[in-house]
C-alpha cells in the first residue's frame, strides 16, 4: 500500500494523527493540508505533519489518489460540493464522521449516486484536546476502526482504506451504517452529552465554585469527555439525532427508576442494579 | 500529634490508608484492626498496616485513645452500639463516611446526646478499588479532607483531628454536616449514580456485548466509578437521600432539556450548553 498524494481536509486532531502515522511508516509520498483556520495549517507544517497547505480545497484534492475529510461532521456536506468535479475516477474518498448514516446521505445527496472509491469511515480513537497540535502519531494504534462500505464500493477501494489504517496500527471492521450508528450513540455519543449536562448541570447551581472545589478523584476521569469540543459534539448528537435520542431515552428512565428508589429508600432494589453495573464494567475493563 | 492507640474499625481502602500513613510518619505507637472479615484482617496485618486484630469490637476500643470508624455508612449505628461504655472519656472517635447528617444522627440516637470527642469527618479520596489489599500510605496527599464538628465538640479534640489528617498530606476543612452533603451529593453522589445508571442502561441493551466492544477511549475513563462497591454506594445514596434526590432531580431536567434540543434539532442551544459545561470544567481543571 502506497499513497501518493495524500489530502486531509481539516488538520486535527483526528486528520493530523492519520498523517503522522502515515508518515511514520513511510508509506505517503506527499501530505496536502486543508483548512479554515491558517495559524493551525503553519503548526500542522511546522510539525511536519503535512508537508504543504491550502485553503483551496479544489486545489488539495486536484492529483490527490486518497481524500481523508476530518472535518466537523456538520461541514462535510460542504466539501463534497467543493471537491465534485476535482476527482479522478480512482480517487478514494474516506472520512473520519463519527455518525456514518448522515455523511453517506450527504455523499448520495451531491453526487447522485455513491461514489465506488467512496468509503464512510470512523476511526474509534480520541481524546479530549483538538487541533493540529493535539495531533499524535500512534492515536490509532491498537485501536477499532470501523468502515461502512455500502453496495457499490470497489473491493479495491475497501481493500486500500483497510490496508492504510491497518498500517497505523487499528484493527479494521466492517459494519453496516445504521448498526455503526446504533452501537456509537451508546458508548460514545450518550457519554458526552452525559458529561456536558451533569457539568452544566452542576455550574448552574448557586455554590458553583465551592461545588467543583471539592470535587473527588473521579470526578476529574468522569468529566475529561466534557472538554471536549462544543461543536463537534452538538454535530454529532444532530447527525445521529435518531439513535441518540433513544439511548438518551433510556437512560432518563434508568435515572428516574434510581430516582424512585432512592427516594423510596430500595435497599435491595438499588444494590442490584449498582451491582449489575459493576459487572458489566469489570467484565467491559477485562476484555479491554 | 501522637496516637498510643488507633483503632481502625473496617479496615478497608480509607481506614487501611489512613492507618499507612499515619505509620509511615511514625506518629502512632499501636495500631489495632477490626472488622467482619477475618482473610481482610490477616491480609491488613501481613501489609503491617496494623499490628494486630480482633473481631470484638468492644476489645479494639478499650484503651484507643483514637478510633476511626471506616465501615459502610449503613454499619455504622452499630458500632456507635457496641462500643458505648467502651470509651474512656477523652477517647476521641472520628469516621470516614461520605454523608454527615446521618452519621451524626446515629451518633444522637445512640449515645443520647453528641460526645464532645466525637467529630465526624470525610476524607474526599478513593480509588474504585477496596479492600485492605487497596490501601495505599499516600491516598490522603493533597487531598481534602472536611471535618464537621457539632456545637459540643471540644477543640482540644478537634485539634487532634486536624492534625492526624494533616500528617497524611491532607487539607483540613470545617464545614456544616448539611452544607457538606449538598456539595458531595453534587460532586460525588450523583456522578456515582449516573455511572452505575448508564452502565446498567447499555448492559441491558439486547446487543450489549458488542456494545462494550467498541466503546471509545473516553469510555473507560467515564466509566471507572461504575466498578465501585455496591453496597457502599447503596448506603451512602440512601444516606443522604434529600440531598442525592434534589440534584438528580436537577440532572434528569438537564437531560430532558437535551433531549428535547436533539429532537427538535436546536443547533445553537445545544453548542450553548456544550461550551458552558467545558468552560466550567476547564476552569475546575485549572485550579486542580
Amino acid at each position: 500500500m502506497r499513497i501518493k498524494r495524500l489530502a486531509i481536509i481539516g488538520v486535527g486532531l483526528i486528520g493530523g494523527s492519520l498523517a503522522l502515522a502515515l508518515k511514520k511508516a513511510g508509506v505517503v509520498d506527499e501530505v496536502v493540508g486543508c483548512g479554515r483556520q491558517l495559524a493551525n495549517l503553519e503548526k500542522a507544517k511546522k510539525r511536519h505533519i503535512i508537508d504543504n497547505y491550502t485553503q483551496n480545497i479544489k486545489e488539495a484534492v486536484t492529483g490527490a489518489d486518497m481524500i481523508f475529510i476530518a472535518v466537523p461532521l456538520g461541514a462535510i456536506k460542504g466539501v463534497f460540493q467543493e471537491i465534485k468535479g476535482h476527482l479522478s475516477e480512482q480517487t478514494i474518498i474516506t472520512d473520519g464522521g463519527s455518525a456514518k448514516q448522515q455523511v453517506i446521505a450527504d455523499c448520495l445527496d451531491v453526487f447522485g449516486e455513491l461514489p465506488p472509491y467512496f468509503i464512510a469511515g470512523h476511526p474509534i480513537a480520541g481524546t479530549e484536546n483538538s487541533g493540529a497540535s493535539a495531533a499524535l502519531d500512534n492515536l490509532y494504534e491498537k485501536r477499532r476502526v470501523i468502515l461502512t462500505p455500502h453496495k457499490k464500493t470497489a473491493p479495491e477501494a475497501l481493500e486500500k482504506v483497510q490496508k492504510m489504517w491497518q498500517i497505523c496500527g487499528a484493527e479494521v471492521i466492517n459494519m453496516e451504517a445504521k448498526h455503526h450508528d446504533e452501537v456509537l450513540a451508546a458508548t460514545s455519543h450518550l457519554p458526552h452529552l452525559l458529561a456536558f449536562g451533569l457539568v452544566d448541570s452542576l455550574a448552574s447551581m448557586k455554590e458553583n465554585d465551592e461545588i467543583f472545589q471539592y470535587a473527588a478523584g473521579g470526578f476529574r476521569d468522569f468529566t475529561r469527555i466534557a472538554s471536549s469540543n462544543p461543536e463537534m459534539w452538538r454535530d454529532i448528537c444532530l447527525a445521529n439525532k435518531s439513535s441518540v435520542s433513544l439511548v438518551l431515552k433510556n437512560f432518563i428512565a434508568e435515572m428516574n427508576l434510581l430516582l424512585t428508589l432512592v427516594e423510596k429508600g430500595q435497599h435491595d432494589e438499588l444494590e442490584k442494579i449498582f451491582k449489575r453495573a459493576k459487572t458489566a464494567r469489570d467484565r467491559y475493563i477485562d476484555h479491554i
